[in-house]
Parts: structure tokens; C-alpha cells; sequence
């Protein structure tokens, strides 16, 4: 089975980025993690992104804050499907930065970008995307969304015993 | 091969969302087209988004404009990928409340969402999505990509030429 | 009499939803409260939804943060009069995001928005909502926006007093 | 039957109020139109506003644009529900000051908000406001719900045709 | 000489409020403190805003949250000069709620707008605005301008020193 | 008498600047109009700033767009009170940037800032503060402010005769 | 004497990018145009980040619009001093997209960033740099700010004999 | 060697400035540090914008907060490049206030705007229009790149060892 791969442009994203790799786990799907800056390691940016579906991958998940060129620049070096999540970072204006500067990509170049530090929603997105060929981890994606419903029911029978 | 289905919160919707359509049979992916609206259809809505994974479709497209819950309720009834597409509706409010209404969901139910009006991306998300476990079409997705940077190439001789 | 509805999208909304409740206790007004999240729990949402007006209630309260769906789709269900909380959760974008979901309904399907975690004024209003047809309801709220008056001025006296 | 008053800040919002008023009629409902200015008729405001509730009036529809006062200052003078429609005036901020406005009430004082024009769902709250105590009324809101649904499928029908 | 009126909505105003009345008394101006809430002492707003310039104010400074609407009824009722406080009330988005409620006023009626939470300037534009006929005022404005600079020269000389 | 004096960062200004000038001389103050650069004539603008007191005026009207610097500026200057009417400009994002470079002056600097293109605001504003000091003008005032009621109540009749 | 060049993301950039090219040959200095997409020839953008300090460049000017990486890009690929020209493209959300994804770089990797659309004041940028080592463009460019400031002069003026 | 001048508006912005001092010292170019208040020492403001060029100055770096008029006063009154830095200051209204009045200078007055607070890279962004036209400061800028690379580098190998 292929991989995903989960990127970001610096350690201090690994807090939010975790998500990600935690929720693939439990859908049993392999991740490599690695720090790729665009801004700092523009070579290693341009080796991953053109190699990425020659090394296993089917979805990268890219994670990066302020102006977050990184998910914006994978894409454009790789064929694959590129997640883009948009890290709330110390010195950003509200997130509104990261956010527009993932979703606002020009017409030929996607990334399908996810709620600001909505890193858990990354992983559950590249699961459904392997589980659109894959039908075991469709049934997983069904299993997870019927053990979300069981955990709402059961939240909602103690709020009203409180009540 | 799977199809993608491109549904739309309403006939105004289609002008933008035609350009998912077009790229995507540009890519010779079949593709459904509906109007599905959340608030004045929810029972379609319903039946739409239960089934859709057993109706043949790999990827699910929506587009809405407006406080835009078409992408996010289809995203909750279906374990497959869904590509949310903001459209910029007349009484919008520049653009914001369908982008926040699409992008900004809960963890647990990600929405791919991209650009505003960004209805071309889409499709080619979807058919990046479907190329992850498929050669022909991650082929004709790097041809694809080949074709704008040649088209970026040749805008730049001819604006050298008028330099 | 007829009853109130407080609804939310999950238990994390309970803080913020309890003012609606205490308010409308303070009126005399029945209320009943549950947890119905639109993107984890679709059925329970369509079920109460669709059935809300033949189980008694006249009003309903909707409380959700984010991509904030929950009032807008109990809108789309319910013939009745649907008032929107937008809760400022966790990773909202400032609560821009809950206030844009909720209040920019398409033509056809209005939510009763309420200010950013509003919930004592959703109470209020559905109280309003209720006097409008129930004159001893209406003598309630007159004898309420004097208390509030009262309490201003008392307020006032003091700040008089120290300056 | 009570009425429904619509008033509005100046005879340039008439343009954007006049489809709560059209659809009121359609639900064989009784308006009372008037400009009520809070900025440059301050009697007349207080006095509409301190006799509403007697004066046959079910609700308040009020529509102001810019710095728009007029919701909330009748709702602080009346009882009865108040529905605000914030109105995109021309030297307005994109909308966003009227609809802030409006929508930011202090606590005990609500205004029902709709959408930025949306003066046609103000006439449709108004309506299911009245409907929650008058069945005939909720009957007539049942069915243009589902005069809404038939639209969307008939629209639907024909985008299928074309495609 | 005549006063200035320093009102609020709130006591919970009063902190930041508080900054307007201590330059007043610093130039030697009497100032009349009260809170006069426009949503739950309308009467009062109304008493108030009639007879101010008939009670020896040449100036109104008026302080309001959220959806700020103190500032701009007083200058609806009265002939006088009102400066307009937007504060930052705690369930604000960010303050732009009451910014745009107090400086988006409609042609006709200005609210004399500063910076939010900018109590301190409305007390020193309240003095210029007195000095602009009183010419003792005026040189104290001019001797309160030069301290301002003194002060600055002061604090370079020390990061120099540092430095 | 003393004299209103209303400047402008660029001839491009004028259209919106004009309505201050008209206004006032419709109150028969005497305005004295020009051309001040921020950025482009400093000196004149220091030159302007620091004698403003000393030529006559009692007020001065500051217009400009973008990055707005000469209200702020001018207040820096001149012990007089300082009127800034944010003008919308054409590269301005929404009338964002010259609304914040004006209104959000440090402590010890007010600008009165009035409404995007708010200019007849400006000057029905810089005769109040006249107003505040002088009967006539304040006299004037009030007549004013009941033309503003009569036009409206005018206004409502007609809606209501069409009605 | 070394040259500037000036690259954009599209040929559809270059109306805005034209004043940049226009002003520099003004000032006497040699550029070069290109069109470099960081988005669809990331190729060609490393190829001319990596030797533009090689080539004969003092100053790089990049203009984009929507999620703008392009003067990102080849800011963390040259060691030269990079200026972002801001451009309002067609989906632009009211430009503030290309503005923050220009202006917000993480540290260690600035971004010179001008106005929206300031293409003008990118060349006069790329001018005072090379200036502030060279006293012919230091005299050039201290001749350019005289004549700014005649132009306003004159155009003070024409207002005052028309006034 | 030219030097590089640092101010800022107030002491209170120094904790932010520090860094793009640091920054310079930490590639061997001289800092001269001083408090020039736009608002508050205007004469000095202009003297120092009038002979910063005379001073042996190459670049000026401006830091200010809220209506932040210090960079673009200093780039009306100089012909040397100016680095303008928006400070997050305390009543700041999200940082937009400074950022906007920095960033959107009118033609012919350019201020190379960095991110929020971003002081570091205005420090480097001097440092690279030194190294324009001098090859020992260029050399140690790609020396400094070099370093970001390696930090980053390493940075990935032990978030690896950890996974």
C-alpha cells in the first residue's frame, strides 16, 4: 500500500502537524514525516516535490504558517494530491495569512486545503482519498464516521441526564 | 472506471462550476451533474450524500455560494473525498462567507476545499485524487502540467519580443 | 404552552448555550436541550428537523462554531423560526467563520442570527417570539427590559457617587 | 390577524425592503410600511417604538445600512420580536458595518439578523414568527417549503437535459 | 466655562472611560460622568441627548461596545460636538463592531470617531475642540504637545545611553 | 469669525473633499481650501501645521486615502482640533487602509475621523465644534438638524401613498 | 552599472507590472522583463533565483497575485534584495490574498513588499536601493521628489483660483 | 561602510526592533539607534529625514504601531530606501492598522513593508541592499542562507529520530 507523506515548514509546526500522523496511525496507513522549508531548504523542496509519487506516496499532507508557500510549491512539482494545512503561527495576523496563502492557488494548480490547523482533518482527507481506490479503508472511513455519531448520542444522553 | 459527481447548491452555481466539468472531461473522466441544495432539497441532499459511494463515484465535487453548508453536509453523509468550491454568490459578502463556510469544518469531517470560484482546481483535484491509484491518469496529469509551464514558456518570449 | 428547543452541535457548546437556557427558565418557557451535530450525527439532525413542530416546540435554538451548519440545515427542515448561535469555539477564525455560516442564509431559508456567543439573546428573542401571540409572556418582557433599566440606573448613581 | 410593520431608515433602503414586503403578501399577511430614521427622526423612532406591541403589530422588520441603528433601538424600546436586515448602502464598508451593526446586540437586547440584503428572509422569519402560533399560517410555510424544493428539482431536470 | 459630559453604556466601560476624564480635569475642564445605556435607558438616552446643550456641555464624549449605538443616537438628539469611543467589550470581534457601529454614521449626524479603546484622545480632542475658542486652553494644549515631545527626547537620550 | 481650513493629499481628493466645503458654506462659515501633500510636500505641510492657529482657523479638515498620513500629521502639528475624513482611493483594499491610518492615532494625537467619504460629515461636524462656542452657529444647527426630520417624514408619506 | 529585473507569475500581471518597467527607465537604469511562474515553471523560478545575483542584478522585482509565491520563492532562493509587487488578479478576495502571501515571510527570508497594485513604487524602490550606493541615481532620485512635490504645488494652485 | 539607521515611534517598540539590530551587528554593519515620534517630535522627524542621507546612512529602518506614520514620513523626507516594520502594539486593532498604514503608500513614496512585528527581516532585507553593490556583505548573505538551510537540515533528522 502506498504511503502519505506529512511535511511542514518547521519544527515549531510539529505540535499542530501531529494530528495528522496520530489519525493515519489508527487508519493504519504508513507516514513519513519530514521538515521541508520552502523558504530554507528550496533544494530539498524541489528534490521531494518532483520525486514524491516515485517514492511511494500517494498524498502528501503539507503543513506551514504566515505566508505558507510550502503546500503551494509542492504542488506545483508534483502530480499527486496535495493537502495543504494552514498552521496558526506565532507572529500570524488571525491565520488569515496561512489560509489565503494555501487556498487561494491559481487555476492549474489545487491544493486542497483544510480548516486553519485542522491537521487531524488533513489525515482523515487523505484517508478517504487512498479509501476512493481502497475498499478497506473505505470501510474504516465508515467505521470512524459511525463511532463519531456513537460519541455525539452519548455526549447528548449525559447532557440531558444532567439537564 | 469511477466517475465524479459535480453538484451544485443551485443553477446560478453553473457557470462557475462548469469549469470542474470541462477540465475533468479534458482529463476523460465521466462526470454527473446535479443541483443539490442543502437548504431547499435536504432530502436529496440526503439520499445524494448516503449513496454516493455506491453509485459509482470516486470523488464528490460541490460548489455553493453564501453561508454554503452543501460541501460540509455532503462531507458528513459520505466516507468519500469531497471537494468544496466557494463561489462568490451575488449578496455575498465578498466572497468570505462561502469560504469560511466551507473551509472552516470540524474535526472529523474535512472538506478539500479550494480557491474562491476555483471550480477548475477542483476538477483537477478530483483527478489528481483518482490518479493516485491510477497511472494513465497521474500520466496525463504531469503531460497536463507540462502543457502550462509550455504555456508560461512561450508567454514569456512573447512579452521579451515586445520588451 | 408550547416549548423551546436548544440545540448544539456538541458539548463543548454547553458553556456558552447554558444562557439560553437559564433566561428562558427565568420566563417560565419549558426548554428541552440536546446535542445534534449536522456533521457527525445527519440522521438525528434530519429526525429532529423534520419533526420539531408536531413535538411541541414553537421556537428553536441552534448553537454551532466554525463551518457552523447546525442552524442553517434545522432551517432548511423546520417550518418554524430558527434562531443561530455563533459560538467563537477553539480554532474559529476570531468567530468570524460561526457569525458568516449562520447568518448568510440563501433567500428562502432565514436563521435568526444573534450576536458572537449570544446565547442569553437567543433566549430572549425566542421569549420575544413566544409574547407576540401570548400576552402574559409579553408582560414578562415588558417587566424585564425595566429590571434591565433599573439596573442601569442604580449602576449609574454609583459611578456618580465615587466620581 | 396582527400586522407585520417594515420600516426602514431612508426611502433609498425601499428598493432592498420591498421583497419582505412582497413575500409577507404572498403569505396573506398584513405590512404597514414606513421610514422610520434613527438618526434624523429620534421621536419618531421612540414613538413607533414605545407603541408597536399596541398598535396591532406581531413583529418588527426594521432595514438600515452604515452605522445601522434602527433594529437595535427598536428593539430596545419594544417587547416584540425585532428582525434586523442590515442594508448595503452605498459608502458602505463592504457591508460589514451594518451588518456588525446590527448583529453585535448587548445582552437583553436581541435583533433577529439576516443576511446583508436579505430582506426577503426577513419576511419569511416574520412569517414563521407568526406561523409558530397560527397553524394556517405554518401550513402556508410548509408548503412554499416545498414550493422551494420543486424549484430546485425542475431546475436540476433541466441541467441534466443540457449536460 | 463649560463642561464636557463623559458618558458610557456600561459601567464596565468605566477602565477604559476613565482615561477621557483624567486629561479633562489635567486641563482644568469640569466633565459630568453617567452611564446612559442606548438598549435599556432609551428615556434617559433621550432626556439626555435633548437638553445637553441646554445644561452647559459644550462637548460629548460617549464610550460604547459591540454594537455601539450610544454615540451616534446622542448626536441624532443633540446640536452638540459628540466624540464617539469605540471600546472593546468582551464578546467583540476584535473591535470592529463597535468601530464600525460608532464611525460608519450616515450623512447628516457625525460621531467624531478615535481609536479603539481611545478614551485618553477623546478627552484631548474634547479640550482642542474647547481651545478652538479659549485661547488659555489652547496654550495649555500647546504646553501639553511639548511635554509629549519632552518625554519622547527623553526616552531616546536613554536608549542611546543603553544602546 | 475664524475659518475652517479643509486640505487634501491630492486633487484626485476633491470630488469627495467638496461636500465638506459645500456643507459649510451653507452654514456661512468661511473655508479656505488646499492642496497638502503628506508625502509629497512635507514642508508645506509643516508650514501649513504649525501656523494653522495662528491664520484664523478654528477647525481644520484633513482628507486623503491609502496609507493616510496628513490628518495624523497635522494633529502632530497643530494644537487645533483636526477632522480626517478617509477617503477611498483607487488601489485602496475596501477603504480599509485609510480608515485605520487615521482613526487608530497613538495617545496624546487625536484625529476626529468621520465615515469613508464622509466629508459633508466632516463639515457639519467643524461647525458644531464652532456650534459649541458660538449660538448662531449652534442656532443653525438645530434648524438643520429639523430640515434632516422634515425630509424624512416627507419621504415616509410618499412611500406610504404609493404603498 | 548594474540592472533590475522584473519577473511576474503571468502575462495577464503585466498592465500592473508596466509601471514598474516604465519609472526604472526613467531613472536611467537597464531591466529586464520575464515571465516566471512559480506555480507552473518552478523549474525556470529556481533556475533564476539561484543566479540572479550572477546575471548582473542589483534588485529583483516580483509581482503575483492570489496566493503569491513568487517573490517568496526567489527571495529564499537569492541573496539579493527581492521587492513583492501585490497584484489584484480577477479571484482575488479584494487583493488581500496576494498581499498577505507576499508580506507575511517567516524569518530569515524577507520580502521588500509595496503597495496593491504598486508597481510604481517597486521601481522607485529598486531605484533608491541601487541610490544608496550610487550618487547619480541618489541625485536623480532627490531631482524625482522635487518634482513630486512641484506637481502638487501647481495642482494646490489650479484648485485655489477654481475655488 | 555606511551605516544602517533604526528607529521607531516610541520606547515601547523596542523589545520588537532589537532583533533587526541584532540582525545587523550580526553581519558586521553599523546601527544607529534613536526614537523619532511621527506624532510626537515631528521637527525631529523632519531633521532626521532631511539629512539622514548626509549622515552616512545607506538604508533607514522605521518601526511603528497602530496609525503607524513613521516609516512613510521618513521615506516623504528621504531619498535613501526606507524598511518600514509594523509593530503589534497594545490597542492595535489585530495588527492591520499598522500594517495598512505602512504598506499602502501612495506612487512615488515607497516603503518596503515587512511582516507583522517582522524586525529580524527588515534588519536582513538592509543587509541584502548593502550587499546589492557590496560583495563582502553578499558573500555573507548567502553564508546566512547557507546557515537557515543547515539549522533546518538538522532540525529534520531529529524530528525523523524521534518518529
Amino acid at each position: 500500500m502506498k504511503k502519505v507523506a506529512v511535511i511542514m515548514g518547521s519544527t515549531s509546526d510539529l505540535p499542530v502537524m501531529q494530528d495528522a500522523i496520530d489519525i493515519l496511525k489508527e487508519f493504519g496507513i504508513d507516514v513519513d514525516v519530514d521538515i521541508v522549508s520552502a523558504h530554507r531548504t528550496p533544494e530539498k523542496l524541489f528534490d521531494f516535490g518532483k520525486n514524491a509519487h516515485k517514492n511511494g506516496y500517494a498524498v502528501i499532507i503539507a503543513g506551514a504558517g504566515g505566508a505558507a508557500h510550502l503546500p503551494g510549491m509542492v504542488a506545483s512539482l508534483s502530480p499527486l494530491p496535495v493537502i495543504g494545512v494552514p498552521v496558526k503561527s506565532s507572529n500570524s495576523i488571525d491565520g488569515w495569512d496561512s489560509v489565503l496563502s494555501i487556498l487561494q492557488m491559481p487555476g492549474g494548480v489545487p491544493v486542497a486545503t483544510v480548516a486553519l490547523n485542522g491537521a487531524k482533518n488533513a489525515g482523515i482527507l487523505a484517508a478517504q482519498i487512498m479509501g476512493s481506490s481502497d475498499t478497506e479503508i473505505l470501510s474504516k472511513m465508515e467505521a470512524y464516521k459511525q463511532g463519531l455519531k456513537e460519541k455525539v448520542i452519548k455526549g447528548a444522553e449525559e447532557v440531558k441526564k444532567k439537564g
